[in-house]
């Protein structure tokens, strides 16, 4: 029997960098080692109790559709989210409820450029911006970031000499993952004047927007909408706000009415997101700002501890995250790869190893990355001091 | 300010011509009129109470991803599922869990063909066919059935016209939504040799697998699975057997590893589907077989009143369906996207109405299915025998 091939943009996915390592550690769990996840940010932190209640006391049976455009109850929850957070010019109209974020980076990928179309991303960057662009037909060009900056924006210059004619949009992560970089409002405006000057879609994912530390101010995407709004696009979502990952529920928001009638027809393809997961959610309502707070102190104190740790460890070269729960660490390592395979294979401290998600999958730019690891805190400082001192413990061992 | 163009592959997603009448809908509901929606496969039938005792006992705090290739204990009980209708050869490394049957179909659609290539389908078909074909760059090829052959396969022949270099897989969706069809052995033959003759994948889209009336015999693609391993790829979902269509649930099978690497690959990008709706699903492996034989004996109940009642009324044509819970209707009408909207926004009964979806849509064919609609008979028989009633009485007075 003749084989029957694949298509070729199948085989070109990447893998995730933050998952591809799940092989080893199902199989050091197997073995009764104990993992410290630090690869991949799903928050320990608890959804709030309001929201499990919904499912408490669910009894709406059957489970039917959400409407394509997303849940009435979820739609005004999220109207009155940026309502109170300062965008009252928002309204439902704007919103188009995604099946987690990823959705809608697919979604908006898929509506700004054409096949072979490039948006431009600052590397280090979300390494699953790369399997959107893989799935939509579009290229990813990286201008990369330094660790030395505190991967802050290179000058406008650099930015200007990688637009060209194919050029369709620029994406930013603000507060970015997996820098934990925030955006000065400098360069927001200077990423706004680009889009205006070359006419480029502005796409902000700002997932991690409360994710802000040392009282640092931050700018939203948002308050550059009304001004520029055929080209503003921000990606959402709750999974971090209120430890929603599994929920997965996003929204892209944008005053682009043929952004925003186009990705409903996508949306109408795939019928509706998860009914239970937005009646759940929509609860935000009523989330006192006590939880959020007490959320926001607890990452705080967490991405001090890992900074004053890892700084200790000899080799180990780190910025101070500003923003988001994650951070780009230099190893004094040839190749992080084999050294979080080493990890979860050959390495315990008590019967318990450390698990890191390898950065050079977060880079366009091959050979990048090599000796670094992307870290998420969202661990309680227990944990995370367990870890810095393992991940020290095996430095001093490894030989690579 | 120039203006920032989206790209012409968002311009070209086809609006659902299941949800493309939603507005109208909504504006006869706001002036208070009672719609009977024969427009979507959304079942009134209740999901297990056992599933919903999930939701009212959950305790798991916080709700975390769930793992890319689907939850753990899901992927054991649809193992179990199909063990027990008796294809023990599939395990889990052969299941990829979607969100909903849609990614399911948009998955497949990438993984057998580049941008450009083709895939045949048998027209009618599912409309959402469409927007994963745009969504993927690729072109559906439509091959018409008939009414009057209750839609089945035309000759061998006539299906090999089609096929060329750009061909990399048929379609079927068994039993057919919108038809009703239920594919014979002898069909199910043929598109097995075409594939193995011109090397293509052969997808069957098996969601309404148990929706077989009249004892009719029904061959899965599971039949060909391990003679086939490469060449076999069955969509399935859980939505329409359990009442589960808000759970955004369903699952991708094939024996082939490239494909199942592939798939994986583009589900550790979208992270996860759905915890909750997963956790809910698994309790499949405790429903009574009771319970679905209940629902088989009210959707043949529902199909037997819809069609004694549709064919009575003078120039409306049908064929009794044989399986699903859809069919395409004949009407006496030129336009029968107007009459549906006729419906909505001038006609009622006792302040009731009736929302079926124009029939266009599901044909790739310009120009065919004008005069026809898709008809779900997803309502109790009171309700359908009322829509019929409706549906007389608004053909007498409706002029065209």
């Amino acid at each position: 029997m003749s084989k029957t091939n694949v298509s070729t943009r199948l085989l070109v996915i990447p893998a995730s960098p933050i998952r591809k390592l799940a092989s080893y550690a199902k199989a050091a769990k197997k073995n009764g080692v104990r993992i410290l996840h630090l690869n991949i940010g799903d928050p320990d932190i608890k959804t709030p109790e309001i929201m499990i209640k919904v499912l408490n006391d669910w009894t709406q049976n059957p489970i039917g559709y959400s409407q394509s455009h997303g849940e009435p109850v979820f739609l005004e929850a999220l109207k009155f989210y940026y309502h109170k957070i300062g965008y009252k010019f928002i309204g439902k109209k704007n919103i188009q409820v995604t099946t987690g974020g990823s959705e809608a980076i697919s979604m908006t990928f898929f509506a700004v450029a054409e096949p072979g179309d490039q948006i431009i991303v600052f590397e280090p960057f979300y390494a699953n911006y790369n399997s959107y662009a893989a799935v939509n037909n579009i290229r990813l060009v990286p201008i990369t970031t330094e660790e030395k900056t505190g991967f802050h924006l290179p000058p406008k210059s650099e930015i200007e000499k990688k637009i060209n004619k194919k050029t369709k949009a620029i994406i930013i992560c603000n507060p970015s993952n997996p820098t934990g970089t925030v955006y000065t409002k400098q360069e927001m405006d200077m990423l706004a004047e680009l889009c205006e000057k070359y006419n480029l879609f502005f796409i902000s994912d700002e997932v991690y927007r409360e994710f802000v530390y040392d009282s640092l101010p931050y700018t939203s995407i948002l308050n550059y909408m009304e001004s520029m709004p055929d080209k503003m696009i921000l990606l959402d979502s709750l999974s971090k706000r209120y430890s929603l990952c599994g929920a997965r529920l996003g929204m892209l928001i944008t005053l682009n009415k043929e952004i925003s009638a186009g990705v409903l027809r996508i949306g109408q393809g795939r019928l509706s997101s998860g009914l239970v997961d937005q009646v759940m959610a929509s609860k935000l309502t009523e989330v006192s700002d006590d939880y959020f707070q007490e959320v926001h102190k607890e990452y705080q104190k967490r991405r001090d501890v890992l900074y004053e740790g890892l700084k200790e460890i000899p080799g180990v070269y780190l910025k101070k995250p500003e923003g988001a729960f994650y951070t780009i660490v230099k190893l004094p390592v040839k190749d992080s790869e084999n050294f979080c395979k080493w990890l979860l294979t050959d390495f315990k401290v008590d019967n318990t190893t450390v698990m890191m998600a390898p950065a050079a999958g977060f880079y366009g730019t091959p050979g990048l990355g090599k000796n670094e690891v992307r870290i998420a805190y969202v661990l309680n400082t227990d944990d995370l001091k367990r870890a810095i001192e393992i991940l020290k413990r095996a430095l001093v061992e490894y030989k690579d």
